[in-house]
C-alpha cells in the first residue's frame, strides 16, 4: 500500500525545510525524493513513483521493508506485549543476548543501546572502565558523538583522550610502544574494501602482544561482512564488537558484545538509558536471526550483490569511465575520478529510478532478485552514459593515486608509511605525550 | 495476553545474569520481576503475577502500555510504510515536527534523535555549533554521555569543558559575569518538586541579560510538567528544549525544539544517525499527539496523580513515617529519612503488588482510574505498615536537614548560598579560568 501527501516531492521538501531538514544532511547529500512507504527494496515517493533502494538504507536493512516475520514479530509486540516496562529485563532481551553470544566469538555478553554511535561509545567506556586506562585508539568512522568526530585525520584529541591511527600499523605499533599501559583499548570499523581479514588479524595479535583490548566496530560489518562479520566470517578474535546494522531490519537497536568480565563494568561506567530495555526492535531482531539461520539469506544477497558488482563494473567499462571495484559482495565500492563525477551518475540514476549511495558504497538486501539487479543495473547505465557523453574521458585504468586517495578521503586510510605520515605519527606521539594527566579521567564524575 | 517462559523471575534473572544483566542497573536496583507485558499500567511477569507500574516505565510511558490508538499506528507504519528508507524525510517525520514546533513556544525548528541522552547532545553540540563558543553550563541529570556524568557535583570539567552551576542563582551569575563571552549555552533540568516556574523564569532572564542560549532539558517534562512542560504550560521562556519520554508512548524517539537559526547549525556540528529517520516511533508519536489534543489525558493524569500524592501522604502521616511530599501531579517525590527506608518501603509495596520507583519519584499515566490509585495506595499502605513495624519511630516533620539534603543527592541542586557553595564557586570559578584553550575546540575536527 502507498499514501501520498498531494504534494509534490519539491513541495514536501520545502515543507520539510522550513520544520525540520538539515540543509545539507537531509536535503543537500541526497536525490530529491520524500518517501511514504517501501516494500522490500522498492520504494514509493509523495508523487507516487518507484524507486529501488541501492543503500539498504544506510545498510540498515537486511530483509527489505514490510518483511512479514518482521512485521508480524513488531506488530505481536506491540499489541500483546508493550513497549517498555518498570524494570529492565525482558524474556525478549535475554533470548536476544543468548544468541548473539552463541552467533559472535567475541561474545560472551551483550549489553543494548538504540544507535551505533551509542554502541561505540557504550564499548570505549566499558574498556576505560575495565581497565582503568584513559587512552583509546582508533581508526574509522564511529558514528557522530564528540569522540568520534576526529576519524578523518591521524593525531591525538586532547580532550577525548582518543588517538587516531589512520590504519597505519606503524603507528599503531609505535603509539602501544610509547604508551601501552595507559591505553584502555583499540576500536576499529573494518573497511572490507580496502584491507583484509590478514590485516586486522594482524591488528589483533599486535592488540594482544600488547595486552591491550582490542574492539571491533561492526555495526556495518556484524551482518554484512558475510554472515557472521569480520569476527565470526572473517575469524578475527576480539574482546568486544559492536552489532546494529541490519539486526532489527530498520528498527533502532544496537548491542555491544565482549569478554563477561568487561561487560560486567556496565555499572563502573555509568550506562543507562531508559529505551534500552524497549521491546518491540528486540521482537524484530529475534525474527531476523530466525529468517537468516538457514543461511539462505546471506546465500541470496551475496549472489545478487555479485551480480550487481560485476555488472556495474562492467557497465563503467563499457561507457569508458575508469573505475575501481572492490570489497565484498554485501557492501563493495565503487571508486570513480573525483566525488563530483560519483555524484554526477548517481544523481543521474536516480532518474532512471535507482537510488544509489552517492560515496559509492553499495548494499543490497534479500528483498533482491535478478529483476532488481537489472533495473539497478540499467538505471545506472543510463545514467552513466548521460554523464559520460558529456565529458572528455581518457578512457583506462582508474590512477593509483586515486586508489590511494579515496582511503583517506572515506575513512581516514593512511595506509602507505609515506614521509608524511611518518611525521605525523612522531608528532602525534609527542602530542600524546605532552597530554595533561592532571585534568582527571573523563570517567571520574567529581573531576570538577 | 500474557505468555510465560516456564521458568520463574529468580531463574529468568539468573539466565539474564550469565549473558546480558548488569548487576547493578539491571538487577541490584530493579524488584525482582522479569515482566512478559503489559497492558495499561498492568504489569504480569514470568509467573503470571499481576503489577502495577507506578514508575510509567521511568516516565516513558504516558498512555499506558498497548495503547489501541499507539498499537494501530505502529502496526499500520511497519505493515504499509516500512522502518527506514534511503533518504531521511518522511512525511510522519515533516507532521511530527510541524506539530511540535506548534506545541511549544521554543519551537521553530525541530530535528530528532533516539534517545534522552542524545537529544542533550545534540542541543549542546548545536549550541557550541551556532555560537562558535565552546563552554557549557549546566544543572541536573541529562543522561548517561561523557559530559553529562558530573551532575552532582558543582565544579567543572576541563576535558568537555562543560561547568556545573547546581541550580545556584550565585553560581550562575558568577559563572556568566566571569565567562559569558566563551559560553556557548546553560542547560537546565527542570525540579518541578523543588523549583518552581518563578525559579526557571528567573535563570532564562538571567541568561537573556548575558546573550547566552538558554535550553531547558524536557525530556522528563515537556508533556509532564502540565501538558506542555515548563515551556509550554509554565511558559518559561528558552531558546532550545529537549523533548523525550511520553512523546511515542515507550518507542524510542526524542527531538530538539528550537530556534531556527540555532538548529539550522546542525549541519555544521557534525549531526548525523542512521535511525533518526526510523519511522514507527514518529508514527506512535502523531498517535500519542492526537490522543493529547483534547486535554481529557492530561486531565485524567492530572487527577489520578494528585489522588495518589495525598493518598501516599495520608499513609505516611497514619503509620507515623516522616516524610515530605512535593511536585507536581504527575511526577511527584516522596521523600523519606533516608535511602535505605525509601526502598525498604518500596520493596516492601511490591510484595503487595505495586512496582514504585525506589528513589521516591512518581509517575502515573493515562491508564490509571481509580481503582489503579486505590490499589497503589493498598499495596503502599501494606508495605509501609510492614516496614514501619519494624523501626523506633520518632513521629513528626521531616527534619529541615534532609530536605536541604534531597536535591543535592539527587539532582546535585546546592540551592542554598552555604560558607562551603560559595567557596566551591570560587574554586571552579579559578577551574575554569586555568582550562586550557589550546586544547583545541571540541568540535574542530582537526584538533588532533
Amino acid at each position: 500500500m502507498t499514501s501520498t501527501t498531494g504534494q509534490s516531492n519539491a513541495e514536501t521538501i520545502e515543507r520539510a525545510r522550513r520544520v525540520t531538514a538539515a540543509e545539507d544532511y537531509d536535503i543537500g547529500t541526497r536525490f530529491p525524493s520524500v518517501f511514504v512507504s517501501a516494500q522490500g527494496s522498492w520504494m514509493t515517493d509523495v508523487e507516487g513513483k518507484r524507486i529501488l533502494d541501492v543503500t539498504a538504507a544506510s545498510g540498515a536493512l537486511l530483509l527489505g521493508n514490510q518483511h512479514p516475520r518482521v512485521v508480524e514479530a513488531v506488530s505481536n509486540a506491540v499489541r500483546n506485549h508493550g513497549a517498555v516496562f518498570a524494570s529492565t529485563l525482558s524474556p525478549q532481551r535475554i533470548e536476544l543476548a543468548e544468541r548473539l553470544v552463541e552467533r559472535y566469538p567475541a561474545g560472551e555478553k551483550a549489553v543494548f543501546c538504540k544507535t551505533g554511535s551509542e554502541a561505540t561509545t557504550t564499548a570505549i567506556r566499558l574498556a576505560r572502565a575495565y581497565t582503568g586506562r584513559d587512552l583509546i585508539l582508533t581508526s574509522g568512522y564511529h558514528g557522530w558523538h564528540d569522540w568520534q568526530l576526529s576519524y578523518l585525520n591521524m593525531g591525538f584529541d586532547p580532550r577525548t583522550r582518543v588517538a587516531n591511527f589512520g590504519y597505519n600499523e606503524t603507528a599503531l605499533r609505535r603509539f602501544l610502544e610509547e604508551f601501552g599501559s595507559d591505553i584502555a583499548g583499540v576500536i576499529v570499523t573494518p573497511e572490507p574494501a580496502w584491507l583484509d581479514t590478514d590485516y586486522y588479524s594482524n591488528l589483533s595479535s599486535i592488540c594482544a602482544e600488547f595486552g591491550v583490548l582490542f574492539i571491533i566496530d561492526e555495526v556495518i560489518t556484524a551482518l554484512r561482512w558475510g554472515a557472521k562479520g569480520l569476527n565470526g566470517t572473517g575469524g578475527v578474535r576480539a574482546d568486544m564488537i559492536t552489532v546494529s546494522k541490519g539486526l532489527s531490519n530498520g528498527h533502532a537497536l544496537s548491542a555491544v558484545l565482549g569478554r563477561r568480565e568487561v561487560i560486567d563494568a556496565y555499572d563502573k561506567a555509568g550506562i543507562a538509558g531508559t529505551y534500552t530495555r524497549e521491546v518491540p526492535p528486540m521482537a524484530a531482531a529475534l525474527a531476523v536471526l530466525d529468517e537468516i539461520e538457514d543461511g539462505a539469506v546471506h546465500e541470496q544477497c551475496e549472489k545478487m550483490g555479485k551480480l550487481l558488482k560485476d555488472g556495474m563494473r562492467d557497465v563503467l567499462a563499457s561507457v569508458g569511465i575508469p573505475a575501481f571495484v572492490t570489497g565484498p559482495n554485501m557492501m563493495f565500492d565503487v571508486v570513480v575520478e573525483s566525488e563530483s563525477l560519483s555524484w554526477d551518475i548517481y544523481r543521474a540514476a536516480y532518474d532512471f529510478g535507482a537510488y544509489f549511495e552517492d560515496s559509492g558504497t553499495h548494499m543490497v538486501t534479500a528483498a533482491y532478485g535478478e529483476a532488481e539487479v537489472e533495473h539497478a543495473l540499467t538505471a545506472f547505465e543510463k545514467g552513466a552514459k548521460q554523464v559520460a557523453s558529456k565529458l572528455e574521458l581518457a578512457p583506462g585504468d582508474l590512477p593509483d593515486a586515486r586508489k590511494l586517495a579515496f582511503p583517506l578521503e572515506a575513512f581516514g586510510g593512511s595506509l602507505k608509511d609515506s614521509e608524511g605520515v611518518l611525521q605525523r605519527i612522531e608528532d602525534t606521539v609527542e602530542r600524546i605525550a605532552k597530554r595533561d594527566k592532571d585534568q582527571g579521567n573523563a570517567l571520574d564524575p567529581a573531576c570538577g
